[in-house]
């Protein structure tokens, strides 16, 4: 294998894939990337065995051939190359680089070794914009959970119906759904659960991309298609819970206030509640809402909000983590809050937002 | 006691101070920092024991008083409390606060129990810019010892000598001396040893100060002062080696290389030589200067940059950290590297400034 390309190129292609490359796995070749030169161009691809990511940059082959090499020390050398261009060249199972001031070689493993990633681009199940995905992901994937006693809860679903994708987690505390609407409707209406660390890193990847992304599905994998960028998943078997009874459709309370004022109340809320596993107390009342926080050790704190209430006054509590986690996800000058009791759940949303929607079950408190 | 204050003069205080709180202190009342009415304005200190910092606020005190209050719960208060102006008023041992929007509840300890800063402002010793003092500080602080056989070389050497003060540290390994011009002598010649802790803490206070940091010394004390700010350390006593004789005179070979391009060579030379203990070598050839790295797991790299070169040729080898650190604290175009033997301590300066010289001693590779 021979070939050359520009470091910016290279080093674009090699930091996309890298990443998922875990830093100390058990099988060496998993912390290898994979380079294939590839009808005049050359392929980069890593995987974990759940997720796979395969891209490709314009280079100038001279010849064929495959290797894998160190995702962390290539990713490095060339980070600090500064030069234009660099040539690859494979000796045995070493590559040879050499750029105008820098040379390095790099001992590889036999491509043969490197997991297959599979195929399974045949047709395209639905198209979505990778803008309105990489939100749907953000506002969404922190909700799923950590702990492994429900093995589907640590995923996040996606739900297509007609031309509507719901893409929904929950830890069974609170619940985060954003329903995006599709330009054209999908195959046909399914529901997949796509790990949580799968969709951080796709996550990652389309930040800052534009244009459209294929989706195309089989019965225990989906492949993203953005452009030059391939992103392959395993899928979660099970059912998702059926989620939609806990979202209240109607609340007799509601308190509409400044999204600043409130996360900051709220954080500092959380400072007085650290040594109270992080219980705070909503107190809506005609005209405003307080944040109430207090702990027998260090002291207590209250905060006075100017709030639009409809509906008798309430207290309820939370944990103030979860109100956080909503908060910092949101990009509103309002934020409503709204429940009908203190045991049922509350819906946060952004004031006038109807296309995200976050549950919180409050913290049942003896008084 | 009881006063107001504006909420952006008690943040500025609060969190001057905090700083050198230690998080985990074994000692309650060395988490907390202490408040004290003190003619029309209020005093905040702190102090772990080595170091001690007071400063004072403007405020409107209706009575006077003092408390010791948890550092990290108050700044964490204050930082997120967006309201123009706070009042303060003690109840017992509790300090209530309030303001348009928050108030809070904290419970204090008795100001008695707080350990007493020495005061030793009597006479000034000696003067210097506070920019100068800084600079000096982040440029030599980095090269003390961190292990504990040696305790004058976790310290920072202070020699005052006529007009001109040098600042000093090494672990044996490596060396910097940062000279400073001063206005006018100090009271008389004299040199001192600060605890490298010291020396962070007092770079940080010192950072974006003007105008001018007067010195007052007492046999086993330093207090810095400057504005409305005191600082005050303990001294390391014992004598710091003499270490003149080891900064090298005349050099039989020098080469004066782009910094920029220096630092990324040896950045990514560190990468290859991470199995290597950091070992990189350096080859200075008749017009190149070549960075070399090789480790028998994970391949090998050189790095070709153009050089001035005067003198024969030769080979050193060092811990790639060690120039690494040099690098991170000049601003300069080039740097000069010169020695007269691979066994010999190198000199490190950036070209042409004759005010900071940094010295590593080689390692000894059996070839």
């Amino acid at each position: 294998m021979k070939f050359s390309c520009t470091q910016a190129n290279l080093n674009k292609g090699i930091n996309l894939v890298g990443k998922i490359v875990s830093a100390h796995g058990t099988l060496p070749i998993l912390n290898n990337i994979l380079l294939t030169t590839d009808s005049g161009r050359v392929k980069i691809s890593a995987t974990d065995l759940e997720i796979g990511i395969n891209t490709w940059i314009g280079a100038k082959v001279e010849s064929e051939g495959s290797i894998t090499i160190p995702a962390r020390l290539i990713q490095e050398f060339i980070n600090t190359n500064n030069d234009e261009t660099v040539s690859l060249k494979l000796e045995n199972t070493t590559l040879n680089l050499a750029s105008k001031k820098y040379k390095a070689n790099i001992k590889g493993i036999d491509a043969s070794e490197f997991p297959v990633i599979p195929n399974i681009k045949k047709n395209v199940f639905a198209e979505i914009s990778a803008t309105d995905l990489g939100k749907a992901l953000s506002q969404v994937a922190f909700a799923s959970a950590i702990d492994e006693t429900r093995p589907v809860l640590m995923g996040v679903l996606f739900k297509f119906e007609k031309n509507e994708l719901k893409v929904v987690a929950t830890d069974s505390y609170r619940l985060a759904e954003k329903t995006i609407k599709l330009e054209k409707p999908p195959v046909r209406d399914a529901q997949l659960i796509m790990p949580q660390r799968a969709i951080l890193e796709l996550n990652r990847v389309l930040s800052g991309q534009e244009g459209k992304v294929e989706m195309y599905l089989e019965e225990n994998q989906i492949l993203f298609v953005l452009g030059e960028i391939e992103f392959t998943s395993r899928l979660i078997e099970g059912s998702f819970p059926d989620y939609t009874q806990i979202i209240p459709q109607k609340n007799t309370t509601e308190a509409i206030i400044s999204k600043d004022d409130f996360a900051n109340s709220i954080k500092m809320a959380s400072f007085f509640a650290r040594e109270s596993a992080n219980n705070i107390k909503l107190k809506i009342g005609k005209e405003e809402l307080q944040i109430v926080a207090a702990s027998p050790q260090i002291g207590d704190n209250i905060s006075s909000l100017n709030a639009k209430v409809t509906g008798p006054v309430m207290e309820i509590s939370f944990n103030a983590k979860f109100i956080l986690d909503f908060l910092n996800v949101i990009n509103a000058e309002k934020v409503s809050i709204s429940s009908s009791d203190k045991a049922s759940p509350a819906v946060f949303r952004a004031a006038g937002d109807n296309d995200y929607v976050y549950i919180i079950m409050p913290l049942r408190i003896e008084e």
